[in-house]
Order: C-alpha cells, then sequence, then structure tokens
C-alpha cells in the first residue's frame, strides 16, 4: 500500500503542523504534546469543547475546531487515544471561566484516557462534564469498545454542543443538549475495502472482491456479518433498516440525515447511497430536514460509507442552522 | 473493484438526484437533459457563469453551483464531455440577461461541445463568451487534449470569475477576470493507484506497489513519467518545482496553494504534502497567502494528490475572500 507520508512515526506530527500552517486564521496547534486549539481562544464566557481521539479520522477532530462547534481537539497516534498528559492541557487551553465539556468517543481507551485528563483538570480548578458518544447500532460490543461505539454521530454532537455553548448555556445545559443529541442520534456502516494503518504498512483486514462487512468500525473492527456484494440500494437498506429501527421514528418526525464516506469512496457514490436513505426515511413516515452528504468520520482510504440520523425537534434544527467556522464545516 | 452503485448505466443520473435532494436549497436538477442550476436563479442583472464536463471529479462541477459561483452545471457521462443539447438549455437558464460565461476545461470533447452550445445559445439571443482552463503543466499534448489539460486551477477560475460576476462586471470584465486566473494558475498531479470508471469495472491504468505517475491527468491520461514510489515530501517536490518553475514565481509574490486530493487518498495525508509544498513556495521567496485542502476535482477513487499554486493580487484575493455559498465551498 502506497501513501502520501514520510515516515510512519511521523506522519500524524507533520500532518497536524500542515493543518495548523493551511488554517492559522482558525486554529493554533501546539506541539509536546500535540493539540489544536482555536486560535482566538479560550473565549472568555463560554463554555469550551473539547474532543479528540486516534488519528486517521479526519477531518474528526481537528477539523472541527473553530468558532459554533470545538475549542481544542487532541489528535493520538493512528487509531490510539490521546494520552492525559496532553488531554489535559487542551483542557485548560479551552477553557474560557465556564468550565469544559469533553465530548468523547467510546472506545475503551478514550474513555479511560479522558477521565483521567478531567481529573487533572479540575485539580487545577477547571470543572469538566463529559458526553460519551455511542451512536453506532451494528454491534453492541466489541474490539475496543464496551458497549456501543461512538462514529459519525460524533460530529452532530460537536456541532450542536458547540452552538449550544455559542449561545451562552452554562456546562451542564451544553452537557445536557450534547446527551440529547447523542440519544436521538443512529448510525451504521458498510466497508467494501479496508484502509492500511501507516506503520503496519498492510491493510486492516482483508475483504474478497465479492464480500462486503456490515456494520463496520471506524477502525476496520468488526461488524455485524460479511455478506456477498450487493448494489448500493441494497447495501444501504441494509444500513438505514437497523438505524431506523433503533432510533424508533414515528411519523411525521424530522430528521438530520448524513451519509458519511470512509475516506476512500467518492462522492458521487455517497449521493447515491443519500438518495436510497431518504427514500428509507420517506418511507417510514419521516421527513429529511437537513441532510450532510461528505467524508467527515473517515477510517484513512476505507471504502465505505455510514449512514446517520438523527431526530431533530425546533431546538436542535436551530443549533445545527447556527453559525459555523472551522476547516472542514462551515456556514 | 466494488463499487457502491446499483447499474453503471444510473450511476450519474441517481447521484445528480441525490445531489439534488441534499442540497434543494441551494440548486435545482433538471433532467433530460441533465444540468444543475441555482434554486434561486437565473439571477437578474449578473453575468451567468456554466461549466461542466463529464462526471467523476466530483464536488466539481455540480458542487460549486450557488451564490458567488456557478450559476448551472453539466454533468456529462463518466469521463465524457456533456453535450450541446444540454449545455445550451442550461446556459439559457443561467442567463440573467446581461450574458453567460463559459468556463471550460481544456478537453477536445468539451471544448467542441460548448462551442456547439455557445452557437446554439446565441441564436437565441444569449451572448456567450468562454474561458478555457488548461493549468496542468506536466505535458503539453495529452490522450484527450491539444495543448494543455485544465485540472483544479478550475475551482480557482469559477471561484473568482464567480465573485466578479456578483460585484457586477459585466461579460467581458468577468471573462478578463477568468483568463487573469487561468494566466496565473498552474497544477501538476501524482497518481499512487488508478480509478474505476464504473462500466468498464477495471482500474484506469495498472501502476505497480513500487511505481506512481507524474503529472497523471484527471482521467488516468498518461502523465510526465513513472518513476519509483518515494516520499510525500520528494513526490512533492517534483509537483511543486515544475509548477513554481513554470509560473515563474517572483521574490516577495502572495500566492494561493491549493493541495488538492484525486479522491481516494486521506486527507491527513493532503496535509502533509501542503506541508511541503508550502515550504517550497516559501523557499522561492514568495508568500502563502491563502491555502485550500481537501479532494475537490478528482478522479472517481484515484490515489494520489495534485499542487496548485495561483499568483495574487489584491484585486483577485479580495475576489477570492468573497462570500460564496455552494454545497463543496462555503465561506
Amino acid at each position: 500500500m502506497k501513501k502520501l507520508i514520510n515516515d510512519p512515526a511521523r506522519v500524524v506530527d507533520e500532518s497536524v503542523e500542515g493543518f495548523g500552517w493551511a488554517h492559522a486564521d482558525l486554529v493554533t496547534v501546539h506541539r509536546d504534546p500535540l493539540y489544536v486549539v482555536r486560535a482566538d481562544g479560550p473565549v472568555q464566557g463560554k463554555v469550551g469543547l473539547v474532543s479528540g481521539g486516534g488519528s486517521g479520522h479526519e477531518p474528526l477532530h481537528a477539523g472541527f475546531v473553530g468558532a459554533g462547534m470545538l475549542d481544542a481537539a487532541v489528535p493520538g497516534a493512528m487509531f490510539t487515544s490521546p494520552t492525559p498528559d496532553a488531554i489535559a492541557p487542551a483542557t485548560l487551553a479551552a477553557d474560557g471561566g465556564r468550565g469544559v465539556l469533553h465530548i468523547v468517543k467510546n472506545y475503551t481507551g478514550d474513555v479511560l484516557n479522558f477521565e483521567t485528563a478531567a481529573e487533572l483538570a479540575e485539580a487545577d480548578d477547571v470543572e469538566v462534564r463529559t458526553v460519551v458518544v455511542n451512536d453506532d447500532v451494528a454491534v453492541e460490543d466489541s474490539l475496543y469498545t464496551a458497549g456501543r461505539r461512538g462514529v459519525a454521530g460524533t460530529l452532530c454532537v460537536e456541532k450542536i454542543a458547540g452552538a449550544a455553548a455559542d449561545r451562552g448555556d452554562d456546562l451542564a445545559g451544553v452537557a445536557a443538549v450534547a446527551e440529547r443529541v447523542n440519544a436521538n442520534v443512529r448510525s451504521m456502516g458498510v466497508a467494501l475495502a479496508a484502509g492500511t494503518v501507516p506503520h503496519a504498512g498492510v491493510p486492516s483486514f482483508d475483504l474478497t472482491e465479492s464480500e462486503i462487512e456490515i456494520g463496520i468500525g471506524i477502525h476496520g473492527e468488526p461488524g455485524r456479518r460479511r455478506v456477498p456484494m450487493a448494489s448500493a440500494d441494497e447495501i444501504t437498506e441494509q444500513l438505514t433498516g437497523p438505524v431506523l429501527q433503533d432510533l424508533g421514528l414515528g411519523e411525521g418526525e424530522q430528521v438530520l440525515l448524513f451519509v458519511n464516506g470512509m475516506g476512500g469512496t467518492p462522492l458521487s457514490e455517497l449521493y447515491v447511497v443519500y438518495r436510497r436513505a431518504r427514500q428509507l426515511v420517506e418511507a417510514a413516515g419521516a421527513s429529511v430536514a437537513r441532510s450532510l452528504v461528505g467524508s467527515y468520520v473517515t477510517s484513512l482510504e476505507m471504502q465505505g460509507a455510514s449512514v446517520t440520523v438523527l431526530r431533530l425537534d425546533e431546538e436542535l434544527t436551530a443549533l445545527w442552522d447556527a453559525p459555523v467556522r472551522t476547516a472542514a464545516l462551515r456556514w
């Protein structure tokens, strides 16, 4: 597997350095330990939002640092949780005097390291609350997880909690909004072909030309089942069905429909998936009030996609629509 | 090669249909013939901008339809020029009474078909001017081109000409700005692995695990040379060197540096390329005033990237910074 990198040991540092140079109007990169903060932060009087996780899922999370979303992001090594000694100073750097919300994808390492970091930050008198995102309906427990995994729905939590912080909610309020998004968002993904972690040099798993993996995780960890390759519509039905069922979507409800690329799938194909997913949401009696299509929560160059559905109400819709200005999401 | 499609013969129609549903606030999709127009267009009193070309390069061009950029985009079949019978009505639909600029990538089929469409539109009393984009420094003539090919620099032409139209320039003025961007933008790309056209079912070309193609075209057409796989820094030097040399960049000049992904390369790797390209621009005595990093002018799921440098002046910088609201580019 050929990659546009120099050295597997330096790829995260070099990539984040390039990111910081390209978006110096939005972010500042701190090195040793590595974390990314808003260039204009901390914003005094606003609750701070910090997320992070293993690298390889770009633009998540550093691409979402900026006005209306995250105050800091902490990139770990590839597919490896960031350590508390990076998360803790990022938390202090994000604090504008009203406390900090940690938004953590549900992987055992991430949860533990953010927990330790929260204790360190609280020892420095910064109040920390945590929301653990677990939107993936595919499997109950997994290779790196007790309980459901956090996947593309994390973007929805970060965007909407960011807007709640922006309008002046206090820490308990921002945490409650984040929990409400997490409670109302579900995702499921498929892989057609694996990505390759640079230092491994070989694909994370093997799929033949005639099979796909339904319910794949964003680290290539096993999903529900391997099935024969099928049409985009059939695959989309296998993803969207469990999402809608688990969400228990009722007649007349409004949703955000988010079709996410895993990194190596062309945008044109994501819109083919979106088309069928939308038909399925509508067949369930709901309507699609907001949409997002693109590769936002990736797994290196994995080929595949995920379908995320977020149940909206008036408040969540308004918070989704609120202005956001980051490298990867902007309106 | 597995793909998230239903039928190679329907992939463009279904993808564009999904695109139209997802972005109904921005665009309207016209079927038979297929083209995409601004939902709020035509904008009376504004010069209209129309582009198009073979599909497979998404988000180019339909992703750039909206305020501050294109008024219409015409997607052809995969890697196949759109026909005059689609371009001509798109041109009429984009006309707000002050004429229409055609922005055409330099491929023989595109140039001929836009020319015929311009004649048809002029028979309907719509004045048309054309700018042919040819920013690729890799080769002089190519498989589908007499003269240099149009590649990622097309985005720069569409964005900046769109802003010129928005500020009220007349057709000659918008065309002059577009020509000025084209005269000051250069690109070169590399492929690590080919994409697969759906109806072909096999990769467009073969590269072994130990070789790459420098100067690749966005349809996988041959570049300058095949060379052994190298580090990201070395590859970036092979792309950026010829771009800077051809542009004849002088000491103290300011540029837009645009690192574009070909579709199957992770964003993290694009920032590694950006990092080195920026060092090279600065080593040449210029400075990077604006940056863009992402997969905007793609070749299905081709693995690789291109480096684009646009020489800026005060006017081009202001036009680049002007608001844009499209599916794929927004600020």
